[in-house]
């Protein structure tokens, strides 16, 4: 118990948020032996609630297996070779292996995320789930704060610092002072309104598909569970939108043979997530640290948001090692000018994935010819493949 | 003497226009042995002092081979390997030949022009320059004419086809009625101050610069003069700039050691060229063919303008070859389409090449840094240096 009657802990690293950024950076330093503690305001299974993105770049999976995590990840993911593009009435093949040699990995986020959480389990370093009145505080001296609400109770977490992966919403960012970071921000005038079924994938990839009235994506989480998408108006209810509804504007923004080849059934899940840029610089504040969502936000269409989170994740983990276990600070310094470049390759790669296949309310006669031409170039020229290729299954560290 | 006291002369292949578009098809065409007449408003000392683009893709030196017009290009034109960007303080080398095999040839456009007007002349082909009132007629029958009045009289030429190679303001797309054709444009809010100067260039190849205030580009037209440009409000005018006011903001544009080694001299020629992306869609209306800028327009930045008018005139050469030689109409049946799907990938690469270099007045702080990431990725990667080579160089055919 502190003096004034709160009861005090302390740790060496202090994580707020246990989505899948904060529990694999928990896992990462519990493997290397440094000591942290989780601060979550939600429950578990408001956590493992949450559908998100399913693909897994080589340098994720990686990551997953040095935290211990991957086993079944390899036994349960489906790995991709390539993609599909859909335009025009017909379907490309981008052959990522063929291409450049690499793969990416299905496995949903909830999965990776229920992995993480038995690890954590496991490992018997302390979590606190639904921890109400989260408060950053100090981190821009020598002895940063968590203070937060447990079953009535305030608690004091003494830490050296403070790693915020409470995502877009969370606290750790709205903890900087605005005069302290900068905020570089892209909203589109749409979202992505999406299905859950019990039906298998209508292709064995991803079909990425780019129609006049909007964009399409097939997707999946397994063999026989399958995750559509629809571009809608930013304003839409997922509520307006009947299974009927969403099947048949699907199909229609599908080339026939995949149009035709759609299984369909009873929606499991439907919601609307809107697509928004956001990146806040710098990523490190004192001894604050912000990681994943919490510093940077990209429109699914590239697949990046996860995969940049565990990169962050993996630069913070190393240079946390290299102060804790061989005493070198110099690591914690480059974080955030490290992470930032990397992060603004793939803000630039999703914002280019959405540009391309997406349908852009008020877009000229120019600009939608521009659009076509870049798909028609795409699909002729190696380079151009490539080039996709790799920022897709992650350029790399 | 027609009938009404009009002079009439006919033949297979009026071309309107004799920039270098008109007078590379009159020159494929009479070494094919098809008969033509070439028709331009201005005289030949205007024509030959426009001041015009000068890197020719490989398709293009090949092109003026086969017009027998390329001895003097091979002699003094300079081989390039490669272009050079320049931002954020550095230079980046992008070397063509090693990545894709392919080089570009500097060689003013000016001077393709002579060359082909020399072979003109010595082909004893019939050219009608300061041919005033220029209108063409009849083109959606089966007999089309030109008329126009020289030296105070009117002239009538019958023909089969007419071949409209009068550029941007030219009447050969005007001719056309508006119902029929569809404009796709795009004008950009800057324009390139340009200044030729007796100076040695700055460096052995193009250097692309993209600076906060806006983008420079430093060119040449041989060894010992050359040609630089600074991006400026499309709003300037050319007689606000003194040589000292051009010579500082070229220099302050460019990376310190490129900025060191500029060599400035009084300038020969200095112009403002407005940026704009215009194509007219389709190219052919009945016997009438537009070729080169009658059809589109490019931003100067990838160079194309000058390749894609030779790449029109070779696809529409070869189809009235095919036509008259061996009495196949077909090809001219695909003229329009194959054009236009090289024109879009050259619009579409002009237009991104604009995008990434120039500093756009309105962009916000997520664009600037969107297009700092994709010079930093466009440097970092060797699929995107090749992408960027392929269309420099020129797409195959």
């Amino acid at each position: 118990m502190a003096p004034n009657g709160i009861p005090r802990a302390s740790t060496r690293v202090a994580i707020v948020g246990a989505g899948p950024a904060g529990l694999l950076l928990g896992q990462l330093l519990t493997v290397a032996g440094i000591d942290n503690v989780i601060i979550e305001q939600r429950s578990p299974a408001y956590v493992l609630g949450r559908i998100r993105a399913g693909i897994l770049e080589c340098g994720t999976v990686e990551a997953l297996a040095r935290a211990g995590v991957a086993a079944r990840l390899h036994e349960e993911g489906l790995v991709h070779h390539g993609i599909e593009l859909s335009f025009d009435g017909a379907r490309h093949r981008i052959d990522f292996h063929a291409l450049i040699g690499r793969d990416v990995t299905v496995y949903g986020q909830t999965e990776v995320t229920r992995d993480l959480m038995a690890a954590r389990a496991a490992s018997g370093m302390p979590s606190v789930y639904e921890a109400a009145g989260v408060s950053l505080h100090d981190f821009d001296g020598a002895r940063p704060q968590v203070r937060y609400r447990k079953d009535g109770a305030w608690h004091v977490l003494d830490c050296d610092v403070i790693a915020g992966c409470d995502g877009f919403h969370g606290v750790s960012r709205a903890s900087v002072p605005g005069a302290a970071r900068r905020i570089f921000e892209r909203e589109y005038p749409f979202g992505w309104l999406g299905v859950l079924s019990e039906t298998p994938p209508v292709a064995d990839e991803l079909v990425y598909a780019s129609h006049p009235q909007g964009f399409a994506l097939c997707s999946m989480r397994s063999k026989t569970r399958s995750r559509y998408y629809v571009q809608v108006p930013s304003t839409e209810q997922a509520a307006n939108w009947s299974d009927a509804r969403f099947w048949d504007t699907l199909r229609s923004r599908l080339d026939p043979a995949t149009a035709q080849a759609l299984v369909t059934g009873p929606s499991i899940e439907k919601s609307i997530a809107p697509l928004r840029s956001f990146v806040c610089e710098p990523m490190r504040f004192g001894r604050l640290f912000l990681a994943g969502d919490a510093a940077h936000i990209v429109p699914p269409t590239g697949a990046k948001g996860l995969n940049l989170a565990a990169s962050d994740v993996v630069t913070l983990a190393d240079a946390l090692i290299a102060r804790y276990a061989h005493g070198d600070a110099h690591e914690l310094d480059l974080y955030s000018e490290r992470c930032l470049r990397r992060v603004w390759k793939a803000e630039r790669f999703s914002w280019w994935m959405t540009s391309l296949l997406h349908s852009f309310p008020g877009a000229d006669d120019f600009a939608r010819r521009i659009q076509r031409a870049e798909l028609d170039y795409l699909v002729s020229s190696k380079a151009a493949c490539r080039s996709l290729a790799e920022n897709y299954v992650g350029l790399p560290h």
